[in-house]
C-alpha cells in the first residue's frame, strides 16, 4: 500500500526530535534540503551574535579577550564538539577554515610518517582537500603522491608504503558513508595515519573518533552544525599524538606562551598547537548557539530520523516518479550513507532549478547531481512529503523544461 | 608657556575630522587608546551584522552566496581596502589571519627567488610573523635562513644574497615606522622581493604601495580599520606578480573554476589564487562598515590629526610628569613613527592597571611598555588632556602601587 500525507503526519505527531524545529528560522512556505551546504539559522543566533557586538565588542573591547573568554573559545567549543564526535576534552579545537586544516592535519600526519611518501585519497571527494594536499606535496617537494581511489578501491589502496589515508567520512557527491572502523584499522595495519574530514558526518551522525581509534579528524561548522555562513573548522587530534605531531603553520596561538612575545617559536604541546592566530570571533561565537543545540539532542535520534527521513523520501521517489530519468545514486544501505539522498538526472541542473523556484531548496553538483540533504532537527516528514509532491508536479508538466531555469551558484 | 584643557578644546573644535567620532560606539566616560589593538566598534556594524544574520542567513540561506555577493566579498572589500593603500583594483583580497598570509606571501615570495636563501626580519616585531616564516622554512627544509635584524641594521643587512624582506611597517611595541621606499628600493636594488606587514599602519596613516612600488603586503583590518575582533585579513599582491607568484595553501577558492569541481589544482592567474577556502561571512561583511567609514575621511587629514595628538600627548607628558620613571620610546620625527606613543617605565605593568582602572584604555607589552594608540576618527584632543590627566594622579597619589594590578591579558 502506497504511503499517504497522512501517514508522514503521524510520523511527525510522534517525532522526538520535532520540538527542536522552533528553534530554528526558516522562511514561511520553504522546504530546506540545503542543510548539508549551509545550515538554518539558529534563532538564538541573533542575540549571541548581538552580545558580541553590542557588549562585548562595543562596551568591553579588548577586554573581552579575558572577561568574555574570546582567548579561550576555541578550546570551548572544541570540548563541546568534541562531544558529538566521541572524543575526549582537549581533543577538538577550532581554527580557521576547512581546507587549512586539512593542510596542518596532512603535514603533521606526514611529518610522523617520513619514511613512506604515498597519501591515500578519493579523487572524486570535494576538490578543496586534494587542492591543499597536492599544495603541500609540491611545496614539500619530497617525492610524495596521491594515490586516487574511489570507493571499493580504497581499502585495496592501503599498501604498506601508504604514510597517510585522508578522506573525507560521507561523499558530497554521492552521500556515500565510508567505513570509518575498518578504513582506519586497515591503515594502522600497515603502518599509515588517517585524516577523516567529517564535513557532511558532523551533525548528521554518530561518529566515533576515539572508539575508531582515528588519529587525526577536521571538520565545518556551516553545515549540520548550524554555525552560519563560512564559521570556523574543528580539528581533532588523538590525545597521543598531541605534543608529538606538529603542524607548520606556526602561528602565535599555538606557541607555548603566546603572551611572552618571544622572537622564536615553541610549540605548545597539547592541541593548541594546532591553532594559528587570532581568530574571527563574531562567527565563531555564533557556531556555539548551533552546537549547544545539539548537545541538547539525542545524536542516536537524529541518525534513525535522517535514515528514515531518507528512505521516505527514497521511497517516494520510486513510487511516484517511476518511468522518468531519476537515479538515486546513494546507497540504500543504512550503513553506507549519511543524511542526504542524490539523485542523477540528465536534466538535473534545470530540473533543481526549477524545484528551487517552487520552494524546496536543495542543490545541484555537476555533472548531473541534484542533492537533498535531511537535517532532522528542522526538517519535518510532511516536508519529505511535500518536496516529492512538488517534484511531481515540475514533472507531470514540465514546468522545469524554461529558458529561465539555467544558472545557479552554489557552494558546498 | 604651557598647554590648558582649554586649548585642546579649540582644537576639537576646528577639528575637520570630529564628526566621524559620532560614528563609533565607545562606553560613556571611556577614553579608548586601544584601536591599535581593537579598533572601536562603528555603530553601523550591528545593522549590518543584523542584515547577514537575518536576511542573508536566516531568509535567502544558501542563495546568499550569489544574491548578497558573499562569494565576491573578499574582492570586493579588498578593492575598498585597496584605495586606503595605494592600490589599484584587483590587487588587495581578504583572506584567513594575518599570520596565514604571512606565509602565503613569504611562500609565494622565495618560491620566486629560488637561487637565494636569506630572508630579512626584524626579530622584536610582533611574533607570529616571526613564527610563520620559522615555521615556513622548517616545512621547507632547503637551507633558508632569517637574519634578524633591528631598526638601524636593517638596510646594512639587506644584501645580495637576501630572498625576501618582511618588516611590519610600523612596530607594534614602538611606534617606529619603517621607511618603506627606501627599503623596497635597497631590497629590489639586491634583487630580493619585499614583504610588508600593514597591521599598525593601514587606517592609521597615508600608505602608497604602488607608489614605493611594494611587491606584497598584508595586514589585519581589527585595529584601525575597526572591522570586529578577529575581522580576516588582507593581502596585496602587485599586478605584476599575479599569475607567477603562487601562494602553496591552494584551496578551492583559488581555483580556476571553483565550481567545476575538478580533481586537480589549477590556479587562478589573479589576485583570487591567494584566497584558501569559505571565509567566515558575518564576521567578512561587519568589516566593510569599518571601511566605508575611511572611503569618506581623508587619509592626510587622518595622518595630521594622529601626529599632532600624539605631538601633545607626547609634550603633555614631559610638562606634566618630569622626575617620574618614564621614557617615550617611540621616536619624536614625524616619518619615523606611526599613529600610537609607547612609554616605558620599570612600573609600566600595574601603572598600565591603575590607567585602564582609571578608564583610560592602552595596553602593556612585555617587558616594560606601556602603549597609547590614537585613532583620529575616534579620539579628541581633550580626551589626551584628559588622558593624561588620569596618569598624573595616578602618579601623584601612587594609585598605581596596589595589588590587585597585577594581571592583564592583552591582544595585539
Amino acid at each position: 500500500m502506497s504511503l499517504t500525507r497522512d501517514d508522514l503526519k503521524a510520523l511527525d505527531k510522534a517525532d522526538p526530535l520535532a520540538k527542536f524545529a522552533d528553534e530554528f528560522h526558516l522562511p514561511d512556505g520553504m522546504i530546506y534540503l540545503d542543510g548539508n551546504s549551509l545550515g538554518a539559522m539558529p534563532k538564538a543566533a541573533k542575540a549571541r551574535a548581538l552580545e558580541v557586538i553590542e557588549q562585548e565588542w562595543g562596551e568591553d573591547l579588548i577586554k573581552s579577550w579575558n572577561k568574555a573568554g574570546w582567548f579561550e573559545l576555541v578550546e570551548k567549543l572544541g570540548n563541546k564538539t568534541a562531544k558529538l564526535l566521541g572524543a575526549n576534552d582537549g581533543e577538538v579545537i577550532y581554527a580557521d577554515a576547512t581546507g587549512l586544516n586539512v593542510y596542518k592535519l596532512v603535514a603533521a600526519a606526514l611529518d610522523l610518517r617520513k619514511d613512506k611518501k604515498k597519501i591515500v585519497m578519493e579523487g572524486s571527494n570535494f576538490p578543496t582537500n586534494n587542492y591543499m594536499v597536492q599544495g603541500l606535496i609540491k611545496q614539500l617537494d619530497r617525492g610524495h603522491e596521491i594515490t586516487f581511489a574511489e570507493d571499493g578501491e580504497i581499502m585495496d589502496a592501503i599498501t604498506d608504503d601508504v604514510a597517510v589515508v585522508c578522506l573525507t567520512h560521507v561523499h558530497y557527491k554521492t552521500g556515500h558513508l565510508h567505513d570509518m572502523a575498518a578504513i582506519t584499522k586497515k591503515a594502522h595495519d600497515v603502518g599509515a595515519l588517517v585524516v577523516w574530514d567529517l564535513c557532511h558526518s558532523a551533525g548528521a551522525l554518530p561518529v566515533d573518533l576515539n572508539g575508531c581509534n582515528v588519529d587525526f579528524a577536521l571538520g565545518c561548522t556551516y553545515k549540520y552544525l548550524n554555525g552560519g555562513p563560512g564559521s570556523q573548522s574543528f580539528m581533532f587530534v588523538a590525545k597521543r599524538h598531541q605534543g608529538v605531531a606538529m603542524q607548520p603553520l606556526t602561528g602565535w596561538w599555538g606557541h607555548d606562551l603566546p603572551f611572552g612575545f618571544e622572537r622564536d617559536y615553541r610549540p605548545r604541546k597539547d592541541i593548541r598547537q594546532f591553532s594559528t592566530g587570532t581568530e574571527p570571533i563574531v562567527s565563531l561565537a555564533m557556531s556555539e548557539v548551533g552546537l549547544d543545540i545539539f548537545l541538547r539532542a539525542d545524536m542516536n535520534e537524529i541518525r534513525k530520523k535522517s535514515l528514515k527521513l531518507c528512505d521516505l523520501y527514497i521511497q517516494l521517489i520510486e513510487e511516484r516518479l517511476d518511468g522518468y530519468d531519476f537515479e538515486i545514486v546513494t546507497p540504500r544501505e543504512h550503513d553506507k550513507r549519511g543524511s542526504q539522498v542524490s539523485i542523477s538526472s540528465k536534466n538535473g541542473f534545470p530540473i533543481m532549478q526549477a524545484v528551487i523556484d517552487a520552494g524546496v531548496i536543495g542543490d545541484f553538483r555537476a555533472p548531473d547531481i541534484m542533492r537533498f540533504g535531511f537535517t532532522p532537527l528542522y526538517v519535518s516528514y510532511v516536508n519529505v512529503w511535500d518536496a516529492v509532491e512538488r517534484l511531481v508536479q515540475i514533472m507531470e508538466t514540465n514546468a522545469w523544461d524554461k529558458p529561465e531555469f539555467k544558472q545557479v551558484g552554489t557552494v558546498t
